[in-house]
């Protein structure tokens, strides 16, 4: 299978499915973890699935995954928004990267129209709920059969 | 099947496979066209797929679309950076709408990274050529079953 | 009577009456064209009335008008917002323009409160439903008596 | 006849008819009430008429009217532009408002290019000189018929 | 006792309790008073409460403070967003000021987001309803023992 | 002597020589009316020198002059940064206007450093202190004399 | 008593009492609690009072006030201004929010003028020091009796 | 001689002459026609002339100059100022682009003075009426024989 | 009579009288130059009466009268706009200066609406023609008797 | 044969032909002096070429120009972008301006997209390379012979 | 020796060496801690150097710094763009400041180019490599040399 | 030892030492000037030290560097915010630049807060004083040894 594809999620989707639901919809992280596993186990792919409050973290994580994953699916929540640090850890990974949101952010407060991960991304999906991570994963699996980055 | 949906492409994509391939890829507007009815049919969705360089006859589809398609895929080009006509057009065909681009448009210049289409998508993909087509009508798929709309 | 007064409708304007009846009222544009006609007739004018989702088109009525109309009422729609080439039009017509609008754009959203048709336009009436095309008529019925213009 | 309709006046319309009569007309305010008062009784309304200079006035003006009319025309002036407490004293008042500008304000400076007052009107009439009063009254009469509010 | 505190309240607050109750609460400004009156008393507070709808004449009382009061609490409603004039007299009055707002301006329209008075007040309570006169009390109380000024 | 030069103040220069005086200087509002009235019989001319701390009651005042005087010396204080109703009024006076602030506004915040008045002011002194109304005088001297205006 | 109040502090809180005690005041952050814990009593309430240099700490005390607490005092100091994660975790948090801070933001630099807090905070309080917890405190005891939130 | 040159005209230039004669001159689109032509066979170039209200169309105008022509003179006339759509087919004509302009648009409304077809021209020629053509048509021959392109 | 006071011009004033006289008047620099000698003599002050159109000399001029002079009256002509040397120059200079322009410059084009020499003058005069250069100097007479500076 | 052109060059135009060849061509000042010299004698006109890196220089040799020659073809090099004096001076110069680029300057940074000088030429010509300088020669031509100016 | 002088890097730094060695150099961080090192010993300094991906460890650590150090050298990397946190714990900790970046920070993207550490800094040095913290030591001595702070 | 290195300062470095001693200290220019030499001696490089108040004349240094020099260290003072002039001389020069500035200029107005200087140096240094000009020297000396330039 190769190295990994690590699947990122930023502050406060550990709050998924009990937050806002008629927005973000009943599935909790975990029965997203669990249809990103499905779906890559179909393309060939592992993944290492995890979360964090903590940017600092998650800049860490990045960084881990420069040596042990082949490509990262992030979706880094309200840090997209304003975490220069995470762009450039993504920078330094030189990996190709796939960034995901739930919701529509291009619908919601101007605040949330820029991302900075998105200067960095291959591709960007938005608005379609935990079938995001799916598509970003089969995306990916094309990308790294291609040994193309972003 | 029930009403197709509607995947309608605006300016300048009748030159795809031509236009800077390096960018855009190889595959023509056609090829295009057979892979997305290729997925639909395993969807069990039927297509209608049109393009256009003109402005109005986008908003006439758009309007045909209201009593005839049960969704749309909607790649604008250029005009979904200028068009509050084909805005409103969409906002009265009370249809769920995917917004598609072959590229991120979030990498390229700032007239780019406005788009009046996703003010009213229900999703949108960006940056994944072709196969941002063939997601488009999974979560179509998905939405149209639901029975719900953006 | 002399030259008619040309009454022209941007893009969308043809869905009046079956798209968001609550906000733009139950009347169709023929019901429109129908009021116009009549209060017209009592003040002494005829009316071309029509409709296009065609920026260009519109530029070539007013062109066209230019020769064979004593003044123009117009509701741009959408192109109100973003159309130089029709404001150019306007200009080299040389005749008295009273722009109208169904809603009220000034409490829409901020994409709808600049509108290049007011630039040259005599007089502006919004808000005020199908009632506006009958007041642009009346307000035109003085200016083209006085053989003024805008 | 039931409640009045008010018409307010702001800054400076007391000196209509004297002032650059090029371009406001040689109407004086005395002769825009007696056009609006007659308007008013073809359309079974009254109107109780004023002019101020004074933005607490007008502010005043407009808490009377919330107990002893029903609907405003307002041509607010300079204060148009300026006055938030002009618009919070319409949104308390809780009756349909018709704004009037006797000049084309679109066509003029920047600063005279946004309204407060629009924020609030159901419509708004402006370049069509005194008629626009007789406008505002009966597009009133057809609010305060159908108990509609702004 | 010494001199009184002045509590001044700007336009359209004379209409508490009825305009839009659901946000504004459905006491008066004479119940306004009464609380304010009470709570000033029990910190061993006189206090000199009124409202005006005129920007000059809040003014007037701001400089009548100068001379009379050893404090101000001022809630001048719309014109914190608009009155260099009331800031000028703040600054010339060389006493504590509290701001005070009924509502959280910080989640109203953008032209609310702005208060000339912030910038010269010693604190800023906002969106507590009439219990935030009663904090600017005993605030003020704390203020002009320790004879200190913001 | 002709018609008199009405020399008008706005909000809180009453308070001039208490209000900060080591920017203000010590000078009261009486004593910049005694040097401006001794310097007008200086130049033949008569003066008129009045303050509000209402806007209202200076655009009246400057209606007033329309009629009554042969040019204006303004001194708006922060109304020269926020009212439209003044610059209104100047306009329709159709007088020579004269520009005057004690300090130098440009040196100040930045809201201070925009005037209405300047827009149609003949000519602007500012940061000279009471002086500056000399000067003002002094020019207006010259411009009625030669019966121009700004 | 019932669940308690969640009293949150941002970065450099800590340093109360030795960081600039001319600007912050004398007391440190283990005073203010002392006082915050004293009021909390007198109003039959009891507080849960932590510090954290940490964005991504004091989100994550936020997600557990959801579970454990009736209300939140926030003073995010630094955070306040660039923190969307908090401003998110609040949302989800479904608690009455009231913000303080020390010092008044509006007298400061422009980039401490914008807070994303207050877009999701019932009320505010800044400038009145230590106070400004009590005082968030007395009124979050009459937001949890009303059962009501921001 | 080759491929011809396309000389592609924008809305409204099809009333050149009869539209403001003293800003755009006496010449006719057909003058202007002949005069390039002229110029044109003296390069030893051949040209193909076209006019349009039509956006869509002008787009595919560009398309058709991709096959058959070897460089592109473009007035796009107000659609300069607002189509991306024009400029993408003028990216993916990978043709040498030379814009014109009768007017100096630069000596004109702000919303004039930026132009999408400089982002892609070789060259800008404007302010010297019809005489702007020959000379870009000078320039062209230089370009298409050197075989560069812009 | 001590040091003089230098009376420093900017680029193109030497064409005064000569370039738009119904704009700047009939007046050449040199008989502005006879009116300020004139004016200073009367005054009891010398003045060093110079014109450059170069940047670099003004600003070596601006040096020079920090040893030589007691004073600066300048108008810096389009420099006042552009150049932060000169400003530079002033504040090293530490000596009061006026600032003078020949015509309002708040009635002109936006780029000429700031000035950097404002920044530092003590005080300015503009739109009142040569006689400004006769008040700067009697208000510099003011302030170099005093001893005090800008 | 007249008065002759002046043609003006600003600053680091004297190292054409040294600097980036790939971009401004290998032709040095003096090979475009001499073009321009055969390009003016063939139109009977007479030039006087110079190149200055001093913006002073340049705003004197305008003014000399005014007197002495009847048309001005300028390159203002970077001063085109910041140099108001430049603007005054062509301004004062009554004659008529066409301006040259060597680039097209609105593919460039966007400080280089903005000219003072475009404010007041009849017309621009930029990106056509040496070219421009005689099709500018050959535009004046038509100028001075019609005696018209821009 | 005194107190240590913290040496503080933020986030990706402890990826020298590694992320692209073209533009960072192939020195990894201990390189440069050893390089920095040895120049402090040279200088009569001890130095503690640390490096963090966490924006509160670095607030924490400069709090420390506060009582343990003399003077700080801060490379914060992407939090010197938007860390108000930071900026707020170097107020507080009253010791002078060097900011070291490796790159040059104003040949980057806009958002590079605003550094909240700038703004309290006694200097800032960036473009030079590993040097610049050399450099920053041998200001520090001479800075803690003399008592001074920045 | 080669070439030296150019080492110009702009306008009003000239004053160094006399003005604001307390900001820009007590060293005169030409005390910086022994500094820099020694320094370079050290390093085994020449220098050759200038200052001129006028654009022209920098430029044209900068010009005559690009033969014989090979670096240049440059403080542009006022000049470093203003000239895209300098910027495009260094351009041209194909040199490796230092930019240096005695004060930190992001700690002062925003107008100072932008250098065309910094879009083509190869590094940076400010708010070091003298000692900046030193590290330069190093600096340079690194970048002439490899051979490498900006």
């Amino acid at each position: 299978m190769g190295k990994p594809i690590y699947v990122l999620n930023g502050p406060n989707l550990n709050l998924l499915g009990k937050r806002e639901p008629e927005v973000y919809g009943r599935d909790s992280l975990d029965d997203v973890r669990a249809m990103a596993q499905k779906r890559a186990e179909g393309l060939g792919l592992s993944i290492e699935f995890r979360q964090s409050n903590d940017e600092g973290e998650l800049v860490t994580w990045i960084q881990e995954a420069r040596e042990k994953a082949q490509g990262i699916v992030l979706n880094a929540g309200a840090y997209s928004h304003t975490s220069i640090a995470i762009l450039d850890a993504l920078q330094a990974a030189e990996l190709p990267v796939i960034e995901v949101h739930l919701s529509n952010i291009f619908r919601r407060e101007p605040y949330r129209q820029h991302s900075y991960v998105s200067l960095v991304a291959k591709g960007v999906i938005c608005g379609l709920g935990p079938k995001g991570y799916e598509f970003a994963l089969e995306a990916m699996a094309g990308l790294v059969t291609a040994g193309k980055r972003g």
